[in-house]
């Protein structure tokens, strides 16, 4: 990463997450007062820097000497917690100033959340901090813990509960309470956490900042967050584009589908909130895991920290209930995953080791055998673990029987004799003190363990799917388009900078001054020229007006189709020029388009037009009842490489009209791709706020632009 | 219900579910024995009934007197377990056809589900039961229990929980193994059950029997279910029907939706697993809620047993936490639930109740201010609930913070005096001994309380989904068809019977005795009457070989569009015939049809196809382009309503073209519902195995039958 304010923040982020001293301005002696949690947790979980209250109402707190102002503090201070009254926080800060703190959170709230007034107080103390070069959390946050360093900077109640071991998981939140609660929950489902930051106000460092510090975390194996809206789209692509490199999944829950969601969202944090379906999108563009609720998170916790990969999407069963075994089953197949019927020697070999009433078909199905027969369980493992075909496992049993130790043991060592992604299922919880110890004997040697089925397959394809993921972000990043290297002509870039509305014809000539293809026309100024251009191209032929005034062409009666002769060609001029008038005497008349008519193949739309948080985002999908019935079009955010584009083509429902029906030849997907990679670079390299290709028409020789818009800005 | 089965089943059943005796024949003192179990559940659960150990070897088991058979029983038997080894089981149920007893259970495996041989034993068991009017349970099953009655005549563990309250859910398994998951996991969850079957191999009593028995059972207010395949969908159907009239909810996990999962479903055991989107069809319609998981059922049981109505869809979500309300309105509207933004009264008023930084819009935020202020929920509450633009109420908050005590007692409160479906979502989970106790106490005075608000929303949504196609299959019930009461006259019926294939032209003509708008058309034998027929129509018509051999027209060149002249009729009339020699020499030609030449409107499609276990299901969608690309069509099982049809054509993806895109005209959709009720009833009628209208043309004016394939058999 060479970004420049991406590796500032890097080091500054040490601040809050290593800091040698804090001091807590505004401290408490009581640990449920926001001054005082801190405090107690920094005590109590083993900080190791120094710890300074500030308030000029005590001299000692919790044991510790108490400062009347952070100036007075003869040591330097890392790290300041602010926590006082709103109209209280800038002569606070202007302390910190003084005092050259590194790093300041303010956990006050009644700034920015709060309307204009809060806005412009909030707006004078990043100012500042910006000045001064300190960097700010908050305000109106919970603060910040780091497990490791136990630095308990914050007043959510997180701060009194016990790490859970691994520390792996690096969590950042814009919303403190429903960060709290993911918190709780996690540990309470065996989740530990290496660091939570809830990001409040974003004032000066943002959402991205701490996910990008987490991720060189050597802690944090992965990271989970609650966002309501991304400040700055390129800085999370950024740090998205690291994850991948890094190989550390980034789950988000992203709130904000929905309109009263969105509503609430924006009202909430006063975060653009940002149309959805672009964060949709974007997020399965950068191999982001966009969730939904907790479970999702903890059980991808639970198989990711396994460090297992799994080679593809096939998926063995063996269920000790059949009907347990088929639920799995549907469910795999449900969201993706394959349970392939198993062949040859693993059959084989499968069907030696059932008793005959067994299934060897995947699922696999031991019945009640396994009663009886402890090790069954085990040797069905070691059978379907060297199946190449193969790539992860699911056990599905019952702990609460006789036996149940040896085949536990059993099952533990066919695990460890494997690599591939294995989860152990059991619908017995830890209710049961014998099942209770054979829960933990198998959570302890690492086995990802869980109690609902349909959490395990979730997060078995969560992992397939971001390891494709981020292969295929890796693999672009070194991937070089070279599909174009072409250059507007100096005098094309002038028509692009000083008109305000491009005509249809100008659109196009730019298009294919770019090297795009359009379709074969030429603009008239009177009847003979349109004759001219016709003969050139050949009939029939279409004609249309173009005047920047005039954009609705068939509203103004300014276009007529499959014109076949000189005749029909001299009327449509007159016709179409006196329609234009007409319909706006005003409107300045460029001429008359005369283009080819293209018979035959797909017509196709390919546009850009500009999301404020991420910028140029790209759409494709097919045209007419396509696009407006079924408004099935694919998304991405340029830039965009070839991958991309081959996965929007295939992503759209209409994908089959493109493969040719009812024996019709497939379109050309190659012209397809060289036109939507062409038209995204064309955005960014011109800065275009709306582009509209509609349509794209084409067949299994090519494609043409037919029509198109370009809206500058 | 005036079905003579179902009402035999209904009485039949009792002997199962309220035994005055029970003989276990194969009875064993160990009670982790399939014929020990049982005994030690009567005995300790309190069967008030007479309980008989059978088995030679023993003189007494567990105290009771043990006979060497059942014959030797001196006082009558209801209900007799077997539980001895296949090859004898044949043995010990020709005792009870001598003993006269009314039912049977056989918990023995090694029959239909073994192959062939198992299959022959089952069939003479099954006939032997029949002849002799006995009812059986199984074999290969788990038994039955039944709560409220303490009949624990199953070999499941289950027999030795303890009973939750109350006691309302109804549970019939095909699956026993998955059965006993579910039960053990729903009574952790809180929910209790009125009565358990594990329907086995079906012989004699099916799925359907056991759910149609327990909707009468009062104790019974809702059914759950686990169903690989419906041996008879048409009981099926009545059962459904039923409880829908009663109001009582039915929640099938329906496996089998993928390729793996029919697979091992239909191995699993033996039963039928047929189309799974016809199922899902099936299910819809007869509104039976499908769930995927256990978790839908507790959820759903939790929120049912308040017994509160919602009056739509429109739900308010009150939230401690911001992040948490904007999570569940996401969720809400998710799943097809509205978070309306609040206004006028409502607002104004929850405005003087909240703290300035709240939010009074829905998701409603009190902020951390209800840790200052605990009676602050429930006037958000009070104020929430009066809102009639309001249906529901979902509660969102943590119990483990000074003055949740009173401020749940406020809560409690408002819950009573509203009749609106509320439920308490808290993340606060037992663990914390304070919180514990408040739990305790929402959950005893009856709230749904949820650990996770998924469950919650999931719940609520089927809730409303539930009472509204409850409400429709009660409605059109009463509903009487009088769309058309043709008849087809004596020469048409004739005409259906006694061919084998039918050319277009004669299942056009029957379509149109039957009272469906067809094209205008005739039969030519000859080129001048070819002519004839078209100057009749008018032109420009279409022309179309009609040979019952020559099913594929277009392959056969026997189809020429868009004639215009009487030239152009004679001449395509001597091609048409001369391809079709060409194509097939031996093909039977019964002449030309000339046929009007449709032109606009919208193609769609409506067949019918026999489906194994339901019968005539009934198709519509979009032509073209929709069906092949798509494969977006409507389902339902005839016979249907308007109402049904209604839904049908609304569902589909392509309904927007339907309605008109680009200021064309919106279809008539009476029309179209015209012919989707007639083919309906047609295919029923007479028994019509597959028939095809594609396309059929619709305008805004009406609706034409352009082509038609029908097959009787």
């Amino acid at each position: 990463m060479t970004n420049k304010y991406y590796e500032t923040a890097q080091t500054d982020l040490d601040f809050f997450f290593k800091p040698q001293s804090i001091a807590i301005i505004g401290a408490s002696g009581d640990a449920k007062k926001p001054g005082g949690r801190p405090i107690e947790g920094l005590l109590t979980k083993g900080y190791a820097g120094k710890i300074f209250p500030v308030n000029p109402r005590y001299e000692r707190i919790a044991g510790l000497k108490c400062y009347p102002s952070v100036i007075d503090i003869s040591e330097p201070v890392d790290l300041a917690i602010i926590s006082v009254p709103a109209k209280l926080v800038l002569d606070m800060f202007r302390d910190c100033v003084k005092k050259k703190v590194k790093a300041v959170i303010i956990f006050s709230s009644g700034f920015a959340e709060t309307g204009e007034e809060g806005n412009r107080l909030q707006q004078e103390i990043t100012d500042l901090a910006r000045q001064h070069s300190i960097r700010v959390l908050g305000p109106n946050c919970l603060g910040i813990i780091n497990i490791p360093g136990s630095v308990m900077a914050s007043f959510g109640t997180i701060v009194n509960l016990d790490p859970v071991l691994p520390t792996s998981l690096g969590f950042v939140t814009q919303s403190g309470a429903y960060g709290v609660m993911v918190y709780a929950r996690a540990l309470q489902q065996g989740v530990g956490f290496s660091s939570f930051v809830s990001v409040g106000n974003e004032a000066d460092l943002e959402f991205s900042d701490f996910i990008g510090y987490l991720l060189e975390d050597p802690n944090t194996k992965l990271i989970g967050g609650y966002m309501e809206g991304a400040k700055n789209g390129s800085k999370l692509r950024k740090v998205a584009e690291r994850a991948a490199e890094l190989q550390k999944p980034i789950l988000l829950i992203k709130v904000g589908r929905s309109s009263a969601g969105s509503r609430a969202a924006s009202s909430h944090t006063g975060s653009l909130a940002g149309d959805d379906l672009v964060y949709e999108a974007f997020f399965r563009q950068m191999g982001i895991i966009r969730i939904e609720t907790l479970d999702e998170l903890t059980s991808f916790a639970i198989l990711h920290r396994s460090a297992r990969k799994a080679a593809g999407r096939n998926v063995a069963i063996l269920s000790a209930s059949g009907g347990g075994g088929v639920v799995l089953a549907d469910k795999c197949e449900g969201v993706g995953l394959n349970v392939p019927e198993l062949t040859g020697d693993t059959k084989c070999r499968l069907e030696q080791v059932l008793p005959s009433f067994g299934s060897a078909r995947n699922p696999i199905d031991p019945t009640g055998q396994i009663l009886t027969e402890p090790t069954l369980m085990a040797k069905c493992m070691e059978v379907i673990l060297k199946d190449d075909n193969i790539d992860m496992v699911i056990l599905n049993v019952g702990l609460n029987h006789e036996g149940a130790d040896v085949m536990v043991e059993g099952m533990i060592e066919q695990y460890n004799a494997s690599d591939k992604p294995i989860v152990f299922v059991t619908t017995d919880t830890t209710e049961d003190p014998e099942s209770e110890k054979l829960v933990n004997k198998i959570q302890n040697t690492g086995i990802p363990l869980m109690f609902e089925g349909y959490h395990a397959v979730d997060a078995m394809e969560k992992l397939v799917w971001y390891q494709e993921r981020a292969a295929k972000i890796v693999q672009k990043d070194k991937q070089v388009d070279k599909s174009s290297e072409a250059q507007l002509p100096v005098k094309t870039k002038q028509l692009l900078k000083n008109s305000k509305n491009l005509t249809e014809y100008q659109c196009k000539q730019l298009l294919k001054a770019y090297g795009l293809p359009i379709t074969q026309e030429g603009l008239a100024t009177s009847a003979e020229m349109a004759i001219g251009i016709a003969a050139d191209i050949g009939y029939p032929v279409v004609m249309k007006i173009q005047s920047p005034e005039i954009l609705h062409k068939t509203e103004a009666k300014g276009i007529k189709l499959n014109l076949a002769s000189a005749k029909e060609v001299k009327d449509a001029y007159h016709d179409i020029i006196s329609n234009a008038k007409n319909y706006d005497p005003q409107a300045e008349i460029h001429g008359v388009l005369v283009q080819e008519m293209v018979g035959g193949g797909v017509e196709v739309i390919v546009g850009s037009s500009r999301d404020p948080v991420f910028g140029n985002a790209i759409i494709f999908g097919l045209g007419g009842i396509f696009v407006e019935a079924l408004k099935d079009v694919a998304l991405r955010i340029a830039p965009i490489t070839r991958v991309d584009v081959e996965e929007m083509i295939k992503e759209i429902k209409g994908y089959a009209v493109l493969e040719g029906l009812r024996g019709r030849p497939a379109a050309n997907l190659e012209a397809i791709t060289d036109v939507i990679l062409k038209i995204s670079r064309f955005v960014i390299e011109y800065d275009i706020k709306e582009l509209d290709i509609n349509p794209l028409i084409v067949t299994d020789k090519g494609a043409k632009i037919v029509d198109a818009l370009i809206i500058r800005n």
